[in-house]
């Protein structure tokens, strides 16, 4: 018995070292694995029987999306924090929000933020924050989707930074509360939801917190044979903080103190020199690259192109959050990852759009530590699987010879809207275009609702904070 | 008598120095003008017998963005040529498919990228190439857009560059046919169309033709008041032959022979110095970037920033072509330009989002000398509007405290699949997302038949250039 065929495809399979496309393809699907791939004729007359048949003609079938660094639940600030000097972004357009945020924003935002990025073809999160054990339970289970979690472990309370200049002030029973909320995160929903959720540990970043508590960390993860998913190099503040502290910069510490290896998922990792990046990929480090964030925020290209020449072995990309960005769309990111490494290097061969098609899914699922399980059509594998119109003027023509353009329109003109079908773990969660699992209007409007008691209530500290985005909406420029 | 009310809306006027935001806002159009813009209760009671009234509640309207710098006509190429060193851009990949392009072949390209531009928001196109005047009769006018549109003119025959490290060959009767072409095409089509069509002078490059003739086009342009629309300063291929000829770069020999002023419209410039730049800033010249096109076949980021940094007055964006962006979209083409520019000078305040809009709508009608006439929502302005759905997971929330994140949320996050309705010089050219004045599937259909017939006829030739694309897709990748 089978529950889903797609057949009459252009499959994106990800075997191989290209998109390995199978015209005329097709896929079958039982329970939550694929069971067979390949040319439609072949497949189809062992799988009438499905429960649904989809006649793909005209459409590419690929992977899920791997989204693989996101904090979905700040969506709901989005737009209104960008176009600021580095320096303001945190404290000048985030920080006067944040003591409003209570919960269940953060609840709403993750609704919000994963309908998003299942409608433009996203299947798989590396989500990272606080209240992760809500957004498990009350997000990402009932939407359907994959999440590789982390709850963030840090020291830092509401006086930890009075002054940017001087060492942060730690507090160890902030560190040992979020630490013991990590770990029953990890003890309750790790593999949960027939293995859709997978915990790791997320030490917030290397400048947050203890030279001993990141240790522990490190230890409690090699002893479980978890992941560590961490924030690493990610700009000026964490740079002054790490040479305050320890007079070197974020890499060379934690590689001192023998942080990095397999085990570890490096975000941004836009402060690093070249050197350093790479001595990450000497050490196997995985890496989430999060071009339009750091782009948007920083005016930085993180160096992704960087670390693949660098011999890195895993990498992934990452919309990091709607407040710099400003959304999760990791189709339209495909295209602004490759732009930006291009003009980084002053090199249109790089990132080509096979290779980032492949970032954006085998290899994502891989820098997660799931490329076995995900990440490509292959028997045996567990059924994330994207259905895209391509009969749409701007994916128009479609040639296959003498180049195959599929995947370059995609990656250079697609804008995830041609997403009608998603699947995770051999279910339908979105057909149509409509996502089944979650009511879209609702998630909408208690987004809605819920952005404007926050922005309502942080108007005043925000205004006060005086930002360059604060300063030009004062001058009517918005 | 008003034809057409839009109420309830977010009007983004570009009035002002900004946005130029009405909150609650309504449009009244009366034949081809803008009669009234305001507040929906004021506006709304003279003008309630509108034959066509658009409740716009929840939706943003704008002026129909500009797209000054684009080749239609090379749409049916779409994937075929990206991820390939400059060098091999046109010679490999453009090249083998240059000599199966028929006139018909580019009226169908023609059609295709006009309707893939009209359902992402774009009104105005700023088109350059052969056949001009066919497609102006065929496409332009047909399709109720409006254009500015020159024939190339060059001196380039097919014996002309056979070795692209000697000077090229000209040839004074080519040379003399486009120019011929060129007048009988500002004769019969200047002002055509109810004035949509704007003709211009289009020397191809000064790398394409003698000095004389560039000379020749110059003095026409001015003695008939007509703008000139010139690629310039655009590669290493046109770098080495302004050497070879002139000694110089090609901005100082244009400079040289008196050739930049207010009248002239610079496409490109990425191979121009900082001081380059500089020098068409104060020259007054109108500058056109294709952030895009530039970084897919160059690696580079063209300086849009840096000429307005410069004082350069008028700058627009333009996509260019499908084979070489890929797509012809303004709004994804905002996020790009602002990203780039925001990493090539490492500040992310470059180009904030109000800027970026005022770039792709009143300051890019400016650029093709019309900014008197459209691309801003003021009475007496030609009606060419755009109706966007902001209802939609990725642009929610909509906030107007403490920062209305409107317009950062268009240029951040939105994708052109949210453009509901066009509305050039007065006339409804497309609804509820279909485009009325084209037939969309048999658009579509023809393109890939034409896009068949060259690419198989040219499938040998392509792969016998063995580009990396060439390259890429012998192993299979793509």
């Amino acid at each position: 018995m089978v529950d889903i065929l797609i057949k009459n495809a252009y499959v994106l399979t990800m075997r191989g070292e290209g998109v390995g496309m199978i015209e005329d393809g097709a896929v079958a699907v039982e329970r939550d694995r694929i069971v067979a791939v390949g040319k439609t004729p072949d497949i189809e007359k062992n799988y009438r029987g499905a429960d649904h048949i989809f006649d793909a003609k005209g459409k590419a079938v690929l992977p899920g999306l791997v989204d693989a660094h996101i904090h979905t639940s700040l969506t709901l600030l989005r737009g209104e924090a960008q176009d600021v000097p580095e320096i303001e972004w945190m404290l000048k357009t985030m920080a006067p929000f944040m003591n409003y945020i209570e919960p269940e924003h953060r609840i709403k935002g993750a609704k919000l933020g994963v309908l998003e990025a299942v409608k433009s073809g996203t299947t798989c999160f590396g989500e990272i924050g606080s209240d992760m054990a809500q957004i498990v339970e009350k997000v990402f289970i009932p939407s359907g989707v994959r999440a590789c979690v982390a709850n963030t472990i840090n020291e830092i309370g509401p006086e930890s930074r009075q002054d940017p200049n001087k060492p942060y002030i730690f507090f160890k029973d902030i560190g040992e509360e979020k630490l013991r909320e990590s770990l029953e995160l990890i003890e309750r929903w790790n593999g949960a939801a027939e293995g859709r959720i997978t915990c790791m540990l997320g030490p917030h970043a290397a400048d947050m917190m203890s030279k001993e508590l990141l240790l522990r960390v490190k230890n409690i993860a090699k002893s479980k044979g978890l992941l560590i998913h961490i924030h690493v190099a990610q700009g000026g503040r964490e740079a002054i903080q790490i040479r305050l502290k320890y007079g070197t910069s974020t890499i060379r510490f934690l590689d001192d103190i023998g942080y990095f290896d397999e085990g570890v998922i490096a975000a941004h990792c836009h402060q690093a020199s070249d050197e350093e990046v790479a001595l990450l990929a000497r050490r196997g480090v995985r890496y989430v690259s999060c071009p339009s964030s750091i782009g948007l925020i920083d005016g930085i290209t993180p160096p992704l192109a960087l670390f693949l020449a660098s011999g890195g072995k895993y990498a992934a990309l990452g919309s990091d959050q709607a407040s710099g960005n400003n959304s999760h769309n990791i189709i339209k990111e495909m295209k602004i990852a490759s732009f930006l490494n291009k003009t980084r290097h002053r090199d249109p061969t790089i990132l080509p759009a096979w290779k980032i098609l492949r970032i954006a899914t085998i290899e994502g699922a891989s820098t997660l530590g799931l490329g076995d399980a995900f990440g490509s059509i292959e028997v045996g594998k567990k059924a994330d699987l994207i259905i895209m119109n391509l009969k749409a003027p701007h994916l128009t023509p479609i040639i296959s010879k003498p180049v195959r353009n599929i995947a370059p329109n995609i990656v250079y003109s697609a804008r995830g809207d041609e997403i009608e079908t998603v699947i995770v773990n051999g279910k339908i969660i979105m057909e149509n275009k409509r996502v089944l699992t979650m009511n879209e209007e609702k998630v909408m409007l208690e987004a809605q609702e819920a952005a404007e008691a926050i922005t309502s209530k942080a108007a005043e500290d925000y205004m006060r904070a005086d930002s360059h985005l604060a300063k030009a909406a004062r001058k009517g420029l918005l």
